[in-house]
C-alpha cells in the first residue's frame, strides 16, 4: 500500500530527535515555572466557528471537518485563539494577571518545505490581563533566559514598538491603510538593504524626502538610551510614537532591573513583524550563527485575547517554535547529543545467571541509573555487547559463573573499550563515579 | 455565540489539573527511561487507510476528513496502529528488541460520559521484537514501579495468559468462534459473580457440567506457583494451555528476579480482557480503593505490530490512560496537590523600590526558586499579598524604604501568616531552609 507512511509535513520523531525535543520542552517549562507561569492545555480540536474569521487569506489552510453529529470542527492552527476562548469561558476562575504556558501541536495545510510543517509544535508563554511594562519585560527576560538555558552561545533580542513603526510610517503622509506597504517595506530591511527598501517605499507612493527620513530612522543603532533619545527627538510631533518611547524606556529599565545582560537586547526601529494584531512592544531573537531568520518572536497584543470576552484584555507573549529550535540546535550542535536513554546494559551470561543479572539491573535502576536488561539468556555476550553499543549505553555489565563465585561484576566501558572487575557491592558507586568523572573531563 | 466553548468530551485542563497531569506524565517518563525505554512521537493525523479495518464496529468512531489535496485523513484512535506503521516504515533504522514509549492524545467520537472522553491522552510503553518472557516481566515490572512511583498505596497486577483462558474456554467444547461468548462471560466474573457467569455460560450453549468446571477453574486463587500447578494439572490435556503455564512460570520467576514484591502481582485465571489481539500474557492493575474498574492493563500481542511489515513482530506492552489516572489520583488524593507553580511572590512597594524588587526576584530565580514578580508598582501591599495567596505562593517578600535602608527583606509566610525580617543576603538560604523544614515536618 502506498499510503502506509506518514503524511507529508507531519513528521515522525524517532528517539534521537525526540530526546532533543524533550530537552527543549523541559527546559522551556522549567524556565517558565521559574517565572511563575502555569500550564494550560486546551484540546487540539475546536469548533470551526471559534477559529474562523481571524486568519484572512490563510483561513483556507485550516483543517476542517464534520463530527459524527454533523458539527463543524477544526484542528487549531495556533494556541492563541484557543487561549482567547479559554479566557472567555472560564473568566470566573482565572485571576489576572495570569501567566500561562502551553505546549502542543497545531495544524496548517501548507505546502511542506524545509522548516515549514503541516503539524508543528509550539510552546507559548503569555501574561494575560496586564498592561504593565513590567509584564513586557518579564516576557523578554523569559525569552532571554530560555535561550541561554538551551545553550545558545550568543543571541540578541531586537525590541521595537508598534507605534514607533507607526510613527515612522506616518512620516510618509500616507493614510493608515496605505501605510501597510510602508510597514512591509521596512520589515524587509535586513533582506533588501537600504536601496531595496527605498525602491519599495517610492513604489508605495512615498515621496523621496519622506523616504529618506524613514530610511534614516529605521537605521538608527546604538545603546538603547541613545536610540530612544534620538527616536524621541525625531518623532516628537507624533504623540503615539512619543508614548511608545516612554513605554520602551520602562521596559528597558525593567530588563536591567531583572539582570538581563545589556548585550542580549537592543532597540531596532526597523523591526516591524508581520502580524497586524500587535499593539505595543514587538521583539525577535536572532543569532549570527543562524542567518536564515529569527529564532522566534512575540509582542504585545491587547485586543486579541478579549475578542470572545468582548472587552480589551491586555496581553503580551511569545511562541517558541519547537520545530525551528530543534532544526537550529541540531544544525549548530547545541544541547545534548544523546543516542539513547540508557547508561548501563546488563548482559545475561546464561540461563543459570539470569536471576542474578535481573537483581543487578533492578539495583542499578533503584539507584537512579537508566538500565537496559538483556532479554536473551541464550544469546552470546558478543551479540549482547553489540546491542548495548547500538542502544548508546556507556557500560555493559557481565555476571558470569566466575564473577558470581568471586562476588564481583565485569564492567566494560563501551566508549573506551576497557573493562574492569568491580566488587558486586560497589558497582553502583563505581558507575556513578565514572559518570561524574567523564562529565568533569569531557 | 453558542459555540464559543470547548467541544463536549474534549477538555480544557486548567493549571491545577495540568500540574497533576504533568506530574503523572513526568513520573511515567522517568520510570520508562529507568528501564531504557526511548521516546517516539508520531503525528496525531494519519492517512485514514492506515487506521481502517482494525476496529470492527468501533471504526465508525474514527474522526475522518479530507485534506486540501483531497487525501483521506483521520485522527488516530490509539498509538498502537501508528507504532505498527512506524515499525514498517523505518525498519532499517530500528534495532529490535526496541523499547519505546509514546505520549499524546487520541480521538474517538463516542458519547462523552464520566471517564470517557473524545480526546484522551495515553502514555504507551512497548517492547517491540522480542518473544522473551523477560520482556513480559519487564513490562509488568514497569507497570508496578510506575504505580508505586505515582504514590498508589496498594495495588495488585492480575496476570493471566490468553491460552489459559483459551484452555478454560475449550472445556466448553464450543468451537473457537462460539467460545467468544465464554470469554465474555468469564471477563464479567468480578461484576456478575459465579451465579451470573454460570447463567451466561448456559445461555451461550455450554453444558452444565462444563460450566461447573469452567467456574471452578476461573476461581482458583493463591500463591502464583500453587495456582500455576493447579492450572497445569487441570488443563494437562490442552497443549496450548500447558505451554501458557510454562510461559507464566518464566514471567513470574523474572518478576521475582527483578525485585517486584510478591504482594504486587497474582495469577488470576478469570482475567480475560476484551481485546481479541492479545496472543500471550494479559494483565490488569487494580486497587481496592477504586472498585469501579482497573487502573490500566496490557499484554502481549504478537501479530498486530507486524501487520504492515507483513511479518510477525512479537510485542508486549501497556497503555496508561492519563485521564483515568488523573481522575483516580484526584479522587483518592494521591500525588501532589499543587495550587500553582510559584514558591515566592516579590511585591513592589512603590515605583522607587521597583528596581530593587526586580533584582531580588531575579536572584531568587537564579537560585532555582519559582518566583512571581508583582507587575504593579502602584498597587497597595494588601492587594499584592492577596494576589500572592491566590497564586498559591508560600512566601510574599517586601522591600520597602525601611528594608532597603536596613539591608533586609520582610518575608511573610502566607501559610502561617507570620512575618520576619531577614538579612537581604540571606533570603535565598532562609527560604530554602523553610521549605526543607516544612517538607520534613508536613
Amino acid at each position: 500500500m502506498a499510503t502506509i507512511q506518514n503524511i507529508k509535513g507531519m513528521r515522525d520523531h524517532l528517539p534521537q530527535a525526540m530526546l532533543l525535543r524533550q530537552h527543549i520542552v523541559t527546559t522551556l517549562q522549567q524556565v517558565c515555572e521559574r517565572y511563575g507561569f502555569e500550564p494550560l492545555q486546551s484540546p487540539v480540536v475546536e469548533y470551526a466557528e471559534v477559529l474562523e474569521g481571524k486568519l484572512g487569506d490563510d483561513e483556507k489552510l485550516i483543517y476542517r471537518f464534520e463530527d459524527h453529529g454533523g458539527r463543524r470542527l477544526a484542528l487549531r492552527y495556533d494556541q492563541t485563539v484557543p487561549l482567547a476562548r479559554v479566557v472567555a469561558q472560564y473568566a470566573g476562575q482565572l485571576a489576572f494577571p495570569w501567566r500561562r504556558y502551553a505546549y502542543g501541536p497545531s495544524y496548517r495545510g501548507e505546502r511542506p518545505a524545509r522548516g515549514r510543517y503541516r503539524e508543528f509544535y509550539q510552546f507559548d508563554a503569555d501574561i494575560v490581563g496586564s498592561p504593565s511594562p513590567l509584564a513586557d519585560a518579564e516576557i523578554v527576560a523569559l525569552l532571554s533566559e530560555s535561550l541561554a538555558a538551551l545553550g545558545f552561545p550568543d543571541f540578541v533580542t531586537l525590541l521595537n514598538h508598534r507605534q514607533i513603526i507607526g510613527g515612522i510610517a506616518r512620516i510618509s503622509g500616507l493614510d493608515e491603510t496605505a501605510a501597510g506597504g510602508v510597514y512591509r517595506a521596512i520589515d524587509k530591511f535586513d533582506k533588501l538593504g537600504a536601496d531595496g527598501v527605498r525602491e519599495e517605499l517610492l513604489r508605495s507612493g512615498v515621496d523621496p524626502a519622506a523616504a529618506e527620513q524613514i530610511l534614516a530612522l529605521v537605521q538608527i543603532e546604538g545603546e538603547p538610551q541613545a536610540v530612544l533619545d534620538e527616536l524621541d527627538a525625531r518623532l516628537a510631533n507624533d504623540e503615539r510614537a512619543v508614548a511608545a518611547v516612554v513605554n520602551l524606556r520602562a521596559i528597558v529599565a525593567a530588563l536591567a532591573g531583572l539582570g538581563i545582560p545589556a548585550a542580549r537586547y537592543t532597540i531596532a526601529p526597523r523591526l516591524a513583524r508581520g502580524l497586524a494584531y500587535y499593539t505595543g512592544l514587538v521583539f525577535e531573537a536572532i543569532t549570527p550563527h543562524w542567518p536564515e531568520g529569527s529564532l522566534l518572536g512575540g509582542g504585545r497584543y491587547d485586543e486579541l485575547i478579549g475578542q470572545f470576552a468582548k472587552r480589551s484584555i491586555p496581553t503580551v507573549g511569545l511562541a517558541f517554535g519547537i520545530d525551528r529550535l530543534h532544526d537550529v540546535m541540531e544544525q549548530l550542535k547545541i544541547g545534548p547529543q544523546p543516542t539513547g536513554t540508557a547508561v548501563a546494559f546488563v548482559t545475561i551470561f546464561g540461563p543459570e545467571q539470569a536471576q542474578a543479572s535481573m537483581a543487578l539491573a533492578s539495583e542499578l535502576r533503584a539507584a537512579g541509573l537508566n538500565t537496559l536488561l538483556s532479554l536473551e539468556p541464550n544469546a552470546g555476550l558478543g551479540k549482547q555487547f553489540k546491542e548495548a553499543d547500538r542502544k548508546g549505553a556507556r557500560f555493559a555489565l557481565v555476571l558470569g559463573p566466575d564473577e558470581l563465585a568471586q562476588g564481583d561484576v565485569v564492567v566494560k566501558d563501551l566508549r573506551s573499550g576497557t573493562q574492569e572487575s568491580v566488587a558486586r557491592g560497589a558497582v553502583v558507586e563505581w558507575i556513578g563515579n565514572s559518570l561524574n568523572l567523564s562529565t568533569a573531563t569531557p
